[in-house]
């Protein structure tokens, strides 16, 4: 019997974890295992908001996936899939190269859910990648030096269409970032203007009302002007049309109002719920004994509140333990898989420089606290995927 | 009798070097002294191609005027100045406020001269302030970070209009700084193109041919494609055509063909040649013993090859220390004034790192000599303005 063909797409948290996890265990020729990704890095897609603002460079947000991986080991293939054909176990790059397999591992991350709302797709950013975020950091700098010639008062108006954990880490580091943006560029700070926009009666809707409260009052002394129970109707070229008519002019509006599973895997013919698969213990996609989806794909319903898991971080890495470790049985002849169990350690949103909120098992915590276990969770994910060496290169203090 | 007024408006290297000679001379309540700005701070503009291609930190090429003014000499006024009225002896600001002189000094730069092609006043940027070379460079690092993502050509292609000293010394900045820009936004440099074009049929017109050939190969090495003899007619939102047809697609259009005296002098009803004053040996307006003009905004036949010398830093300066002289005399009731007399020390051209052209005296230098010869230029400038202080904080190394 030939060597089993392991092939993993995309190298985000959950992809490069049930990779490393995989190099671990396996012995020479007990499978071949190839990762597919669009990079040669990895990026920390949870500090994406960072760099985006402009507070952090996103070169401390990626790291080369060569030096995670052990090439010996684990072949790594840069491409961009663009079809997965399951009939024929294959998965198709858009260079034309077929990848043949006999286990395939989808850990090709999301896409940004735009709920039909006009235009959002054509004229609004999203925090999605380097490339991505790049620009609107760049693009972000480039409004301001030229308001300074043109005085356009939409070109200091930032627009962050969503509330959720994206959407208010990204405007606490914006406005972080916004004084120092006008000194740099000779602005009164009084010229740029902050809103962040939900449809939900709340921002961060499911978290805590203190821990809310406490949020927005962090940020709007930050100069964040909230905006909820607010639906965007429209996004145009000028700005954003609301839900009640009113028309916010600005030159960036960037969406963080939701994501879908990549519409590569509904293409493929699985069945999803916004473009995500509800998988089973095994993290199967249903009726596909040799099919495993991890990440933002990956549906998995929290049964003590009969809601889906949040795509996270956490629980991809997790995933990914769970499905390397599963794949090593699977090889070596096993049949008795361990099913996934989401172990929640915490969850922390950064409001910007010290300033965070955060439920600790049952506990709030506030304040540079929150800050403090932000930062330990960020270094933590680190450890797990690239031990301490990568937590030396871009330990976050 | 009351104290005279001295009036100078704007604090470029002319009106700001008149301002620091009066300064040194004139004792208590010889004079009443007012410098009018824009800003609150003077900028080099022979610099100003370093910050806009984004190889200097633009507040390396400013200093606040109130460093370099004793204020208890010379009143600094900000404010833009809208209006000369000859006839009441005032200058107008735009917030209204009305200043009366006994003696004025026009120092009011000049304006980009388009020769009436089309499109260039609205699509092209020009190198002209701490304002427009913010914008210049900010808008060079958006059009890298956006092509990375929307991979349009164009968003690479660089035009410079103009190939005389800013053009020149621009592109020399521009294709040093190409190579950092594709490493931090991972893009293969060959996608970056540079377009030099000049009308005349040389680059450098009126510089000596060894010196534009060893421009042209040095510049070309690195990158910069030229097109002489090659007429812009007509600039747009996409790119340039040219006279012989030809359409170049670029995001980025900087124009450097040339000035023109600031238009408030031919609105003042001087009489001008391209908004030029040609002055008097004592510089004053012709038929106007009250009002002087230094800088760009006046005209001097170079009797040699009876053409005007061209509008350079070096001249300003030292018109301001005749003017400054003159206006010393003046007040003390003197009616010998010094004729003025430019003293040409040489002319270097940088292109970029390492590299320049000039002729000193009748000694043409090249490579690391002239660039080394440019920072000497550079800091003797930096030296005759704000004295050593000034040179320690901005020095060129």
């Amino acid at each position: 019997m030939s060597t089993p063909k392991i092939l993993i797409l995309g190298g985000g948290y959950g992809g490069l974890m049930t990779a490393v996890r995989l190099q671990k265990q396996l012995n020479h020729n007990e499978a071949e295992v190839t990762l597919v990704n669009k990079h040669d890095y990895h990026y920390f897609t949870t500090w994406l908001h960072e760099p985006a603002a402009g507070t952090k460079d996103p070169e401390k947000c990626r790291v080369d996936i060569e030096s995670i991986l052990d090439t010996n080991k684990i072949k790594f293939v840069k491409g961009t899939v663009s079809e997965i054909k399951r009939e024929q176990k294959t998965a198709v790059l858009d260079s034309g190269e077929q990848l043949a397999y006999d286990y395939l591992v989808i850990g090709l991350g999301s896409e940004p859910e735009t709920f039909g709302i006009q235009g959002l797709k054509e004229h609004a950013y999203s925090i999605r990648s380097i490339n991505s975020v790049r620009e609107i950091r760049e693009h972000i700098e480039y409004c301001f030096a030229k308001f300074k010639n043109e005085r356009r008062p939409e070109l200091l108006t930032f627009i962050v269409g969503g509330a959720g954990f994206t959407g208010i880490e990204f405007v606490g580091e914006l406005s972080d970032r916004v004084p120092e943006l006008c000194a740099e560029f000779d602005i009164e700070p009084s010229n740029v203007k902050i809103y962040n926009i939900e449809a939900a009666p709340t921002v961060l809707p499911g978290f805590d009302p203190d821990l809310v409260n406490y949020a927005m009052d962090v940020l709007g002394r930050k100069g964040v002007t909230f905006k909820i129970s607010t639906p965007i109707k429209e996004c145009t070229p000028e700005g954003v049309v609301l839900a009640d008519g009113e028309e916010i002019k600005s030159s960036t509006v960037v969406w963080t109002g939701g994501v879908r599973g990549n519409s590569i895997i509904e293409n493929a013919g699985f069945e999803t719920m916004r473009g995500r698969v509800k998988v089973d213990p095994y993290l199967h996609a249903p009726g596909h004994d040799d099919v495993f989806i991890v990440g933002d794909g990956a549906l998995i319903i929290n049964e003590e509140i009969n809601r889906p898991y949040p795509p996270t971080a956490q629980i991809a890495i997790q995933q990914g333990e769970n499905l390397g470790d599963n794949l090593v049985a699977l090889v070596r002849g096993g049949s008795e898989l361990k099913p996934f169990v989401p172990s929640l350690k915490g969850t922390v949103a950064s409001l910007g420089k010290n300033e965070a909120i955060g439920l600790v098992g049952d506990k709030k915590i506030y304040g540079s606290t929150a800050a403090l276990m932000k930062k330990i969770i960020d270094n933590r994910s680190l450890f797990l995927l690239g031990g301490l060496p990568l937590v030396m290169k871009k330990v976050k203090l």
